[in-house]
């Protein structure tokens, strides 16, 4: 009797320790979250135009690597579909979320590792992400890639 | 002496437009704007420990690139000195600003390009900064650099 009010107890102790857990990521912050692991999905989908959603869909929209600075929301898309043509060109994408620093009500900084894995081969690289809370809902208005 | 009226007319306007156009420099972007002067100068003068003035003396500071994260303002510092070990290898450093954003009254993201001149040769890439104002002066707390 005593074993099982104690495995009741501690239970219960784990129960609310989750909860507490769940209830400290800022909604902010999950939803951004959110919005990667979706990104992420539509990409292993071979859906570019579903990993595009989460773009600020603007002439505005900057996407910066070593090679320049694009812009516009059309552009950078239609680059993506360039540079991954097929299915297997897109591989298998994970990204690895170093920190998500909420900068102002509407303004976020992300850090992160990103990696495609193909068949035979891996390549990866670093990205900083500037969202914006645009209408209550966050978008990537500037992506640097490395 | 119409002429005379005329020409003091057109100064009185340019230097109308000229102050009107300094007024719009909001005085965090100018000192985020004199901090990037500052840096080219010290590295242009060799100075790399002048040059790391303006990053964030912390464990915490970020340089991020394709090889990876480096935590830790010693250890930039140190790969700074070792990436450029000699006065040559520094050559002749250049910054060229795409946008200041201020996020916050303390944080700002800055995107460029930065350009290095040696005899023979060119190398460049770009750069996305945050900038965090730390009692009361402005600081690299995150560089992206590919």
């Amino acid at each position: 009797m005593k074993k099982i009010v104690l495995i009741v107890l501690i239970s219960c102790v784990l129960g609310i320790f989750k909860t507490s857990a769940q209830q400290h990521i800022h909604p902010d912050k999950a939803a951004i979250k959110g919005v990667l692991q979706q990104q992420v999905f539509a990409w292993n989908q071979r859906n570019i135009e579903g990993f595009m959603k989460y773009y600020w869909n603007s002439p505005d929209l900057r996407f910066i690597s070593k090679k320049g600075i694009t812009y516009g929301w059309e552009q950078i898309k239609n680059n993506y579909l360039k540079s991954y043509p097929t299915d297997t060109s897109m591989g298998s994408l994970s990204f690895e979320i170093n920190s998500i620093d909420l900068l102002s009500k509407t303004d976020a900084l992300v850090v992160g590792a990103w990696k495609i894995k193909k068949d035979n081969s891996e390549t990866g690289g670093y990205f900083t992400l500037h969202f914006k809370k645009i209408k209550k809902v966050w978008f990537i208005v500037m992506d640097h890639t490395s």
